[in-house]
């Protein structure tokens, strides 16, 4: 059962087996913390953070001391967000945090909802976050190249982008609220060209360090007053974050800060050089093995100097953005064939001869082609 | 600073220091947490909890095993609740699966909203609750009492009630949805008369054993579609519910199960024993001040056969409903000026001659009354 090991694909897998490369799930970090040995070890008593309230001279009552000392360090150690004058604002994942920013930006006086867009291919999951409850404060605007609308609007800048890990910038340009989503800003993922300086700022450990499991996200928000409302809502909608979630990343982004200054270490401790090399061994592979497929194309990144590693390196996005070649029309549909779950390009807001693979699984040969594999057997819509 | 002794007020308050009872933060259980060692101390390697999923195999498939079993394990050895037979949804706190349930068994196709009722006083949250983002699917719609349209409906019933701590039922009877929020019906709070088995059930961690850092709710919903569509809300609002805090909650409600059976234990293992016993002197201090005073009236509950306890027992909420006597109209500027915050009854839909007092809090002498004082210095809406 390939889920009894969430962090390795079977040896084998068996020729009926399907392959799911629907989502992603970052186990594929595993091996990096197991080999860092008791450093990131935490423990909780029983009688430990009972309490709702984590700092009541925070405007973010609920946000942990150390969290918001961890995630200053690191920013600051990998230089991809300034911190300085920035509220932090800490959520259960980014998701809760977007919906917490849509709040904070709209008020109740509005007589329409606002729109919200995002550059297409956008994010399969923000439509649905969006339209969820019918809220009347803002709604899915759709594809922001499409948006002509003369009156105010959100948009959501993706990047690097999920699905297809391309660095953006707004496209709409007139004068609305721009939250960006930088979940993928990290060096394993893309070249760190610069600080960046934003309004709001959404991350998330998920794809930072691979601890999806605790659902930690944070903003990083400019304006105060943004950031109360941001605390409002999340004080309403889960009365704030699991105080264990939030100590156990403090220490974990603790770690990964104390590394990554060290670079070529033999200890192998700095979490971004680990992450780097994997993600290149498997974007080598999908590579070469979409070359002799002859059927798709990958996107192509430029190399570009990173700040981070003092050196040109290469975009690796956590997402393979594949394209069918001419003729066939339904990507997705001829993965399914190959008992390979993908997710279609029309679920980002494009066309369906794309579809978006997920390239932080484990690499299996199968149906003739090498892959990326998954551990996990349902769909879900991460 | 009185924040940084969660556990215990200063023993010597000053004469102008303020009393916050405004909110209550259950920090007063830590003794007994403090007493019983390490049988609660849990453990997360950096390498554990990384993928989103807990278990796939069920429909809630970000909650753990050894949470779902925990709770089963603990409701049998109380006799609150039934679970055979019941879907297991958590959530962060029970305020996510408020919001989880409304999306339930609501419907996209809704011309209008559906209105969500309680009887006053309801807690004070509520409305706040179902009006955060002006929902299509779901708006408040004040006191059950006053609840006379002829067409579909959400009634809460909260038993013990937030702020009285009286047992109730649905008041509207119609035919409506009914969702029991039963965060107090537990031993040291009421007598326990009955295992309920109401189609949906709300519970959390933070008013049973005290843990509210944790953010950990739990629903025992009957209609297996409905645990579905709160599962997606979940899915897509956080991606889930804290593995650390489910795996630290399950740790702790199964001591909690151990040591519930054994009453009178010279061990002092028996959290609701404690609870109980704890309660008990904070109301009977509570209600000789108040009878000294002569300016208030407080709630009486009459004794009931606990089946938990086996013997005739006393409910003693979390709360206190504290009425002036007649001629004082705004309780909550009294309390105030003698520098006791209290929440006015007006927040609970109800008179402003009530407040609201925590009963959660340490007691402490005060303007000439003693009272039952607060640790933490800001409001919250909790």
């Amino acid at each position: 059962d390939m889920w009894q090991n969430p962090e390795g694909a079977p040896k084998n897998l068996a020729s009926d087996a399907i392959i799911n490369l629907d989502h992603g799930d970052p186990t594929m970090y595993v091996p990096f913390w197991k080999s860092i040995g008791d450093k990131c070890t935490v423990v909780f008593k029983g009688y430990e953070s009972l309490s709702y309230f984590s700092n009541p001279k925070n405007p973010c009552w609920f946000l942990e001391p150390k969290l918001e000392e961890s995630i200053k360090r690191l920013h600051g150690a990998v230089g991809n967000a300034v911190t300085d004058g920035y509220s932090i604002v800490v959520g259960t994942g980014s998701s809760q945090l977007l919906q917490a920013v849509l709040y904070a930006v709209t008020s109740h006086d509005q007589a329409n909802p606002i729109n919200v867009v995002s550059a297409a291919p956008y994010y399969s999951s923000y439509p649905e976050i969006m339209d969820l409850v019918k809220s009347g404060l803002y709604k899915w605007g759709g594809d922001a190249h499409g948006f002509d609308k003369d009156e105010p609007y959100v948009e959501l800048v993706t990047s690097p982008n999920n699905p297809n890990g391309v660095i953006r910038g707004a496209v709409v340009n007139r004068g609305g609220i721009l939250v960006h989503d930088l979940a993928y800003y990290w060096p394993q993922y893309t070249p760190i060209t610069s600080s960046l300086d934003f309004d709001v700022m959404l991350f998330t450990a998920s794809k930072c360090t691979g601890h999806a499991g605790s659902r930690i996200g944070w903003a990083l928000v400019k304006d105060q007053e943004v950031a109360k409302k941001m605390t409002k809502y999340m004080e309403v909608t889960t009365i704030g974050v699991s105080k264990e979630s939030q100590l156990r990343v403090a220490k974990i982004l603790q770690v990964v800060a104390d590394g990554c200054k060290r670079f070529g270490s033999p200890d192998g401790d700095n979490f971004f050089e680990f992450g780097q090399k994997m993600m290149a061994k498997r974007w080598e592979i999908l590579r070469e093995t979409v070359k002799k497929t002859q059927m798709f194309t990958l996107p192509k990144f430029a190399l570009q100097h990173c700040t981070y590693f003092g050196e040109l390196t290469q975009a690796y996005p956590a997402f393979a953005w594949i394209k069918c070649k001419e003729g066939i029309e339904d990507c997705e549909k001829l993965f399914r064939g190959h008992k390979i779950l993908t997710r279609s390009g029309r679920r980002f807001g494009s066309d369906p001869a794309f579809v978006r693979g997920s390239s932080l699984y484990i690499m299996r040969q199968h149906s003739g082609w090498s892959f990326i594999s998954a551990g996990a057997p349902r769909n879900k819509g991460l």
